[in-house]
Order: structure tokens, then C-alpha cells, then sequence
């Protein structure tokens, strides 16, 4: 076998702790260690799961002996030893982060709280997997604008996207952020249209999408309501859903599943059990899904603790031209994870 | 001075306490009675205020009695008395009693729970004031219909409507409901598009409007993301702010004064002080309107619980033939009420 | 009529706007004026009261002339005009205006987010009224305190107190504030116990008083679930709900109400609209109160926002010698308040 | 090796699906199949595991056949082929359920929701395992009653209590219920005492515990506030915590884990990963244990859908004296779990 790209992950919170897991199952990286600023609860998870642990930012390698927490060095040893940097820092700081890996001359994945140029391109598998050839450095897309340009790509594909109008019902904070509100409330997100619409044309570039946005009290799960007017209509919404349920990355409930909405989609995902109960995938409703004419309504719920993860795992692959193209680098990634892989398969263009 | 409108109100709960108050402080109408199935802490309220209280329904006189709550008679007795019911039944009840009204050959007042047909005609007073001239009965339009019909009326009179695209982001039970959830999730309501748009028709009637509805866990206020293409686009987002603060039933915040969503208009409420905080009025930010080319965005906030008081005021009126026109109408109520009326006009069709 | 205790207002959120109101309404108190650092629609609802509004902090009076917000002049002018200052600036910073009250000369009243030694004393109305005789600055205690110190002044009287166990179950955010959380979840205060025993003692000396807290996802009202072994236990609970609903500032619910728990109360405070659906009493219900032998188990519901807003007039009365005793004060704030006082007394010691 | 006890699962919600897995990991029992009365997405998940699915109560085999879900037979066909089933309807229905059962002639065992007048005895392993001997039926006590008699056991055995007061800080709903509230608000529990206190006493004779509880709007865990008077304190809270810490069944985190409260605490059990994030141990915090004299003071969170998996497991095991002593049943249940059992110990009598 080949020789493996070595990752290393800059940060082990919501998305680092979930992206280093993915590139540890993956067969083709290995996962050299993560760096983590403080000891928590979660440091503790990645001893118990073997990860080399390295102190990064302003961290202090005696906070985590005084817990008993072993350290294997600090974001520095790290950055010596890996091929790719995965930095999954708190918004803002993977900018920060962005020079000293260009000073250690080491490739680097960006997350989609920073801006689109902190990085060579943005990056989203269904959409433009091809642009990390080559690249020092990629940004993945963030949580709501990945789910968007995934519907976006598979709906454009296959029946052409002539306008597309997206209301996004953001959850106001992470689970685990006991912090952040509102308890009861609904906030608007004054910028109008949101970023999303633009941020969805970094990865689509042509795509004529506007989005709006409202906060409210829910920690699970965003979810898109969309409008898009179709080039080619298929002929019934039942086209429409067969289509997206055989796509990878498309979870689809039937009507009988009884999935009321986040609540549900949740508790299937415990069951499943693919670890921290993630829903990778898109998340649509068979009943959820609407065709007038040309008019297509549907909606789609994106977990943004783990939607991104997958993503990250290609963009390491697009950039080390380790897959031949989208289909295969989705299909390594998407088995590793225990995501359903068999018969999906993504619309040709 | 004319003679006054008898009007009784039937049910005692969210909207038909908040419809006695509103009736009480007419000068052209008056508050005969209140009719309430069981007693609770509102029957003391209607006590209070000095309304006679009736017993409704399967209720029973003896269970005021031994709570020390004095009643009046019988909703019989009540009904015997009035030139017009309101009634504020639970959903559904409303159609069961539709009979009995009819039974005693007086007029009535239905709520928009109730489906169109329990009356002769849907009703709001910006939409379709004359529409109750010499009707028997009437339907107030339901609180997310109330306020889409009001800003669709103002905006169509003043550019034109072409599309209306609205997603109703609604709370999940009112403030006094503890036993409805979601406590945390988003439901999505899988009737495409919702009830909500034809339920616009019914007063007016050739409104291009389609309607998508998600549930989410909060008690304040509806809020609705609306995309509207017009036909006469004004200048600039601006023109259109200043047309709906100017109008009445619209309530327009601006930047300075900081209300960042529901929570701070329900603040505003209760610092106003109109009765129950209630906010009556279409709630709209200056911040969130947008217009780009023909295309109007736009947030609005709808108080669930009160929005319709004003227009049960009004179709009593209506069906009385107690006031000239719609404006004439609406700022005898409103002036009642203690909304704002100076400098308020409906924009000229 | 003797000349009126001239009273200002520094700070104009939760707790300073209330207790304006309620100083404007009271007979022997005039309000000056009110400070606020920057324009809100609080700052409009000053004007509409017809408050003279004062800039305060590091506040700027053109950012209020740029909104049309007329100001009187600023905090400096406000500390000249007035016998009294009522600092309701946020935690913490009602320690550093201290040093300015007193160098300017004037009497100040504190809030409980202070510590207890910014005031000369700390005050309660119940518990220990007459300490504010001729003091230069008092500190009501927080809402929790009040409760508590209310509550246990009363059934200390009646029965004697030989030890008090509370659970605070308190709300983690007020209404109007949109930033905080947890939107879902539990958090236990890790100080234990925690500092509501110690601050009740600042005005019951001796009583035996012990607390624990939680923070619980609403925002409307605290909870205490309270256990108290009573020295002379009357012979039944019924005895105890009729001398807690026979007190001033006690509102007791009875089972036929139907007020299953802090959602209902706040929806008869609506009802009621004593202004900002404010509930200025402990809340019991008649249920909610069980004796056992000696142990007397009670819950009460705590309106974080407006329980201490007669308190805070209460300690200008006192300060200034304007009432005889408690009772007195009490009863003169009461009723100008709009507050039961018909046949409500507090147990003789 | 011996033969292995069949065991059948009746109920696949919550409860069920969680037993369902736990008895198909033990090395001595084995999993003959589940019986639901619908298809949903948990039926799904039963077929994904390899569980024998069968139709009960009111089920329609052909209502899963369209789904497109094998059924293996109805419940009158798996308890012709198990020794034991576990009872794990909904509440009350497993009183229905026993007459069945007794009429098949098969043992059950039942769910705190039933009365304790169910089975023949009330079953907690850490209170009292040896009362399962021989016995046609056993009720595993509810998961608030199994949090405090799991404490009050341990607690007593190592120190002596002398009394027990609990605030029981209740979670309104589970997670995937999406029907429940109150969204804002906290009810009273007016039963008091709470039944939970008798219910310990159906496992813990003696124990001199009093409950009262308040419902609080979050789908998590509960919470417990205890306060406990020993016999026989120890030095300092640090004695407790070490015990706590390594007894089984209690999980202690440590200041610099930064778990602040129960969103954190699920955290750590979705990165744990046993199996639907669950938390099968009392959760306790080194910071959230005082003691002073004689006084206990300390919180607990418990997880409402996990906490008494593990005691149905031992409640088998009783029953067919398939292990010695509880602590033996308990060693084999949690390795078979995953939960850490090394070095952890009941303390002795």
C-alpha cells in the first residue's frame, strides 16, 4: 500500500475532535495527533482514543500534567511531523493560524468560519471537488453553506437550478454551549440576503441562490426551508425524492419512519450510532418535499456539529490527489465512516 | 348619541379576554357579558374588570359558586341579550356553536381556527373592510393570516404585488401553555405549501402567495420571512420603511433602538403597557428590509395572541355599517385601544 | 402636604425603570429624573412617562439627539437636583458610583448585585425596616433574597423558624436578554452552599438558613422549593396558607385558579397589568404547601425583575424617616403600586 | 458454558431498545427478540441489529410488511419462546401486560412507571440484588428513584444517613418527544412529598428520605439537590468524592474537566460513545460536594433513558441466581456495557 498522508488536527473541540476521528478510519491518512490549548473532558476522550496529544496555542504543557493528562509535545513538534494540518481553531484564530503554517511550509485546511480567503479556494466535495489539485490550502465550506451547495449541485445536475431561495432556521448554539441564548425568542439575522447565498457561490460559482436567516432556541439542528425553480421539472416530487435518496450524503425519512422533525432525526442518529450520534448527511423528508411546476419546496435539516466532516477528509484527498475524482474519495470516506455507500451514487452532469 | 351594539363574547381565554377588553373600550359598542366554561384565575379577571360572566358550554354555575365567583346566567341568558357574539372558543367549538347562534337568529364572530365556511365571509379590516356590510356572520382571519393579509394589502396598494414567497416561522404554544413542545427542535410542517397562503385568499383574493411553515420552541411571537417581487418598485429600501411606519396596525423599530428579535419587542410590550403586553401591530425592523432591483425582503414579527383584537372590533363594525370605510373604522378602534393614530394612513389603492 | 423626598434614577433597565415608575407614583416622592448611558426604546418609553432623561456613564447626549431623543442633561446635573440617587446601573458598577454619591453628598440606595458592604446596611422591608434610619446608603437585597427574607420574616413571627433548607431553581436569564443560555440543560452552582443563606442573614441576623442553586432554561420566574422545621407549628397547612395570603406582598393561588406553575402566573399578571406584567409578591400555591409534624414544605415563585421594586421605596422611606414602621411604609407603597392592601397585615412579632 | 437464559424485550421506545442491546451483550443471556407495536425508524434500527422483531398490542403485521420490515410473529410468539421477558411499554400498560404474562406462565420484569404492586418486589442492584431470588416478577424502580437509592445505599453503607431531603429537578421530556413542554416555564410537582421518596423505600426500607420536585423545560437529565445528615461523616468532602468515584455506577468529574452542567456532561457521552450517548452512572462533581459537620450537601444528574438499563440486566440475573451477589451481577453487566469497572467496588456493609 501506499504511503499515507500524515494529518494532524489544530484544535479538538465540535469539529476537530470529529474530523480527527474520520481521518483515523480513513485507509489512506494517518493521523499523526491533535493540539488542544487546555485540558477538558475532551482531552481525556482523546488519550482514551489513542491520539498523540499536543498543547497548542497559548497552552501550557503543566495545566494538562497537573490533570494527568500526558502530552506528546506542543503544536510545534506536531506541525514538524504531518504532511497537512487540519486547524479546527475557534473562528478567527484558524487566520491567525494560517501564517504559521505557511511559515513551516506545511498544507493546511481551513474551516468555514473564516473567510473565504484564508485559503487558495473553498471546497465542497459534490461541488467542486477538483479544486484542491495542487493546492497549499483549502477552506471547507461552513455548516449551512455545505448542506446548501450539496442540494444545490445534486438538484442542479439533474434538473437545472433556475433560481433557488432558502430561509435558513439557524439553532442558536451547540449542545454543549451552555452559554449562548436565547432561552425563548426568535432573532432575525439582519444581514439581508445572508452570507450564505455568496458563500454557497464560492464552491458554486454561477449559482443564482439568496438566503435569509432567523436564530431560534434549539440546540440539534439547523434547518434550510427552500424554494427553487427548476430548469426541467421531472415529472412528480416522487422522482425528485428517489433521486436524492440515492445520492450520497442524502438521508431521506418516509412518511412511516414517523420523524417529526429535529427531535426524531436525533434519536435516529443515536441509534445509529456512527459516533457523537452524527448525522453527516443531508437530512430530507419524503413528506417534505413539494413540486408545482417547475416549483420545488422542500426541506433539509444539517447537523452542524458533523456535516463538515466528510468534507474535510476529501478536501485532504483533493489536494494529495489521492481519489481520481468526487465519486471515489466520497465512496473511501463515506464507507470508512459507516455512512450507507452501497447503490448511491451521485447524478451525472 | 346612536344607540350601541350589544356584543357578547363567548370564551374567555387568549383571544376572547383580550376581545372584551378591546369591545369594553369602544364607544359605539358595548360589553354585555363574557361566557367561560370553568372557573381559573381569568374568571376572576372578568370579575374584576366588571364584565358579567356567563356560564358556557358543558360548564356548571355551581363550580363558580363554591369558588366564590359570581355568575350572571347561562350562555342562553348572555345570547338572549346580544345584537352579536364574538366567539373565542377553542378551534373547532366555534363551528358546533356556528348552529346554535343561527338557532337564536343572532349575528356572530368567528376566529380563524375555525375553518372558512363557518361563515358567510373571511374578514381583516386592511384587506376586506366592506366585505361585512349586512353579513350575519364573519371569520377573522387566523393571527399569521391577519398579519401576512395586512402587509400584503399595504405593499399590493402601494407597488404592486407580483409574488410572495413567506416562510412563517411559528412559536410552538403560547406564553400561559405548559404542556405543548417542542422544548428543543424544529418541526417542519409538512402540508407544502401551508394552509396559510389560500387562508390569505379569503381575503384577498387574488394574491399570488405561497407559504412554507416551521414550528419552533418559543412562546413570544410568530416571525415571517417574506420575499416579495414588485411590480412598481420604489427607490430604495427606505421608501417602503417610511410607507408602513406611517400606516396604521404597523409598528416599525429602528437601529438605535436596539431590539434584536422577539424577546426585546415583547420588552417593548410590556413597557408600553397597552394591556397583557400586547403588541397589536405588524412588528417590522428597519434593518430588515432589503430591496434589490424589484425584489423586497422583509422580517415580520406577529404577536399571536392579539394581532386579531383590533379586527374583531372591526368586523363588528363592518357588519353594522358603523363607520364609513376601513380607515374610519380602524381609528375609532385603534384610538380605543391606545395604538398610535396620529399621522397614520392606509396608502390610497 | 410636607415637601416631597426628591428621588433620581441612575440606570433605566429591569430594575431602574420599574422603580421609577413606582417612585412617580408614590405620594411623598417626586422622581427627578432617571440616567441611562445610551438610546433604546427604553429611552423613548422615558419620554413617553414624561421622565426627564438624564445621559449617564460614559454616554453621549448626541448620540441621543441623533435618535431625537431629547435629554435633560446629564448624570452630574441629575446628582445635583436630587435628595436621594437610586443606583440601578448593572452588577458591579453601582460600587464605583458610590465614591461619586458620596463625594457629591447625597443619599444612595443599592442593589443586591452589589456587595453588602457598598451600603451602610442592607435592607428588607419585613425583616429589619427600621435600619435605615438616618443611614447615608442602603442596599435592597437581591431577588432571591427577598423572597426569601420576606418569607422568612413572616413564618419566623408566626411560628418560629428553627431551620431553613431552600432549593433555588433559578431562571438563567431575564425576558428581554437574548445573548444568555443554556437554551437546554441543567447547571448546579457550584458554590455550597450558595450566597442567598449569607445575604438573607445581612437582614435576619440569626436565622438558620441554608441554600443550594440550579440554573434552569426559562426566563420568567425562580422557584424555591423550601423546607422549614417550625418551632410552634400551627395545627394544619391550611392555618399557613391563610396567614401567608392574609400578608402584605404574599399572593397565594388556590387549586380551583388553575395555575399549574410560573407560565400561569405570569399570564395572571398579564391579566391583571399592574404594569410590565410585574408580580411585586411571593407567589404560593395553596397546593404547594404541606406540613408534616413540625416540617413545613413550601415552593414560591420568585418575579426576578419586580420583587424588589417596593422594597427599593420602602428603603427611601425609611431613610428618611417619611413612615413610622413597616407597616406603615408598606402600605402607603402598596397602594400607590396597585398592590391588594384591604385586610392584609403582617403578623405581630 | 451454561445454557444462557432467553430473554424477550416487549416495548422498543426508550427503554426497550436500550435493554434490548444490554441483553444482547451479556454473556449469559440471550436476546430471543423484540416486539413494537408500529413501524418507525426504531424498527428500522431493531432489524439493523439483528433483533428479531415481533408485532405487538394493537399491531398490524401488514402495517410492517409495507414498510417493508420482517416480522418474526407476533408477542404471543416470543413468549412461547423466552424465560424471562422485559416489560417495557408504556406506563400502565405493563399492568395490562401482567396478566398475559402470568397466564403464559413466564417471568417478567417491569418498569418504574408500573405501581409497585406489579411484580412481587421492587429491584435495585446496589440496594437490594438478593431480593430477585426465585421470584416470578420483579419492578425495576423508576430512574429518579434508581439515581437515589444507588446514592442512598452507597452513602449509608459507608457513613450512616440519618436523614435524606432530595429537590428532584425534573427534565420535562425526553429528547426525541416532541409534543411535551412547557418551552418557558417551571411547575411545581404538588404532591408532597413527591412520590419518589416512598418509591426508594420500596428498595430501601429504612431510609428516613424525603423528596419534593420541580419540572424544569430541558430534555437532558435530571438533576438532584441532596442534602444529607450522616451518622458517621468523614474527615472532608474529599473522603465522599474518592468513594463516589470508585464505587460502580458513579461517574465523579473533576474541576478541570470543565463540565459545567448537564449539556456538558452529554457531551462527554456522546464522545465516550456507549451506545445511544448514554449515561448509565450517576454523575456527580468534585466541586458539587460539600459537607459541613454532619451535613452532606451535593448534586447528582441522572439520565433519565439510560440509568436503569444496567439494573434490568441484574434484575435477570437475580432472578435465575445467575451470579453470587450483586456485585458480581454488576461486574459482569458493566464490563459487558462498557462501563469502567476496573478498580471501582461497592463499599461493605
Amino acid at each position: 500500500m501506499a504511503k499515507r498522508i500524515r494529518v494532524g488536527v489544530n484544535g479538538f473541540g465540535t469539529i476537530g475532535k470529529r474530523v480527527a476521528d474520520a481521518v483515523a478510519r480513513q485507509p489512506d491518512l494517518e493521523l499523526i495527533g491533535v493540539a488542544k490549548t487546555r485540558p477538558s473532558f475532551e482531552a481525556e476522550d482523546a488519550i482514551r482514543r489513542g491520539y498523540p496529544l499536543y498543547v497548542s496555542g497559548g497552552g501550557d504543557r503543566a495545566a494538562f500534567a497537573s490533570a494527568g493528562i500526558a502530552t506528546a509535545g506542543t503544536l510545534d513538534d506536531l506541525l514538524s511531523d504531518v504532511d497537512v494540518i487540519v486547524d479546527a481553531a475557534p473562528d478567527k484564530v484558524g487566520r491567525e493560524n494560517a501564517a504559521l503554517y505557511r511559515a513551516k511550509g506545511i498544507r493546511a485546511i481551513f474551516q468555514g468560519g473564516e473567510k473565504a480567503d484564508v485559503a487558495q479556494a473553498s471546497f465542497n466535495a459534490m461541488a467542486n471537488y477538483a479544486v484542491g489539485h495542487d493546492k497549499q490550502s483549502l477552506r471547507v465550506v461552513s455548516c449551512n453553506t455545505t448542506g446548501l451547495a450539496r442540494a444545490a449541485a445534486l438538484i442542479d445536475r439533474s434538473w437545472g437550478v433556475e433560481s433557488w431561495d432558502a430561509t435558513i432556521v439557524r439553532r442558536a448554539a451547540d449542545p454543549a454551549e451552555s452559554k449562548k441564548g436565547p432561552i425563548n425568542g426568535i432573532l432575525p439575522t439582519f444581514q439581508m440576503p445572508s452570507h450564505h447565498g455568496p458563500d454557497v457561490r464560492t464552491v458554486l460559482q454561477d449559482l443564482p441562490i439568496t438566503t435569509l436567516a432567523v436564530v431560534v432556541p434549539t440546540t440539534l439542528m439547523h434547518v434550510h426551508v427552500n424554494r427553487v425553480r427548476l430548469r426541467h421539472p421531472p415529472a412528480n416530487a416522487a422522482e425528485i425524492a428517489r433521486t436524492l435518496a440515492a445520492s450520497p450524503r442524502f438521508r431521506l425519512f418516509r412518511g412511516w419512519e414517523r420523524v417529526e422533525g429535529t427531535p426524531q432525526v436525533m434519536e435516529f442518529a443515536r441509534d445509529r450510532g456512527l459516533g457523537h450520534n452524527d448525522v453527516m448527511e443531508n437530512v430530507l423528508w419524503e413528506e417534505g418535499i413539494g413540486l408545482h411546476g417547475a416549483d420545488l419546496h422542500f426541506f433539509q435539516a444539517i447537523h452542524q456539529e458533523s456535516i463538515v466532516v466528510p468534507e474535510n477528509v476529501d478536501a485532504i484527498r483533493s489536494m494529495f490527489s489521492l481519489a481520481p475524482n468526487a465519486e471515489a474519495s466520497m465512496a473511501i470516506t463515506d464507507r470508512a465512516l459507516g455512512l450507507l455507500v452501497e447503490g448511491k451514487s451521485i447524478p451525472a452532469r
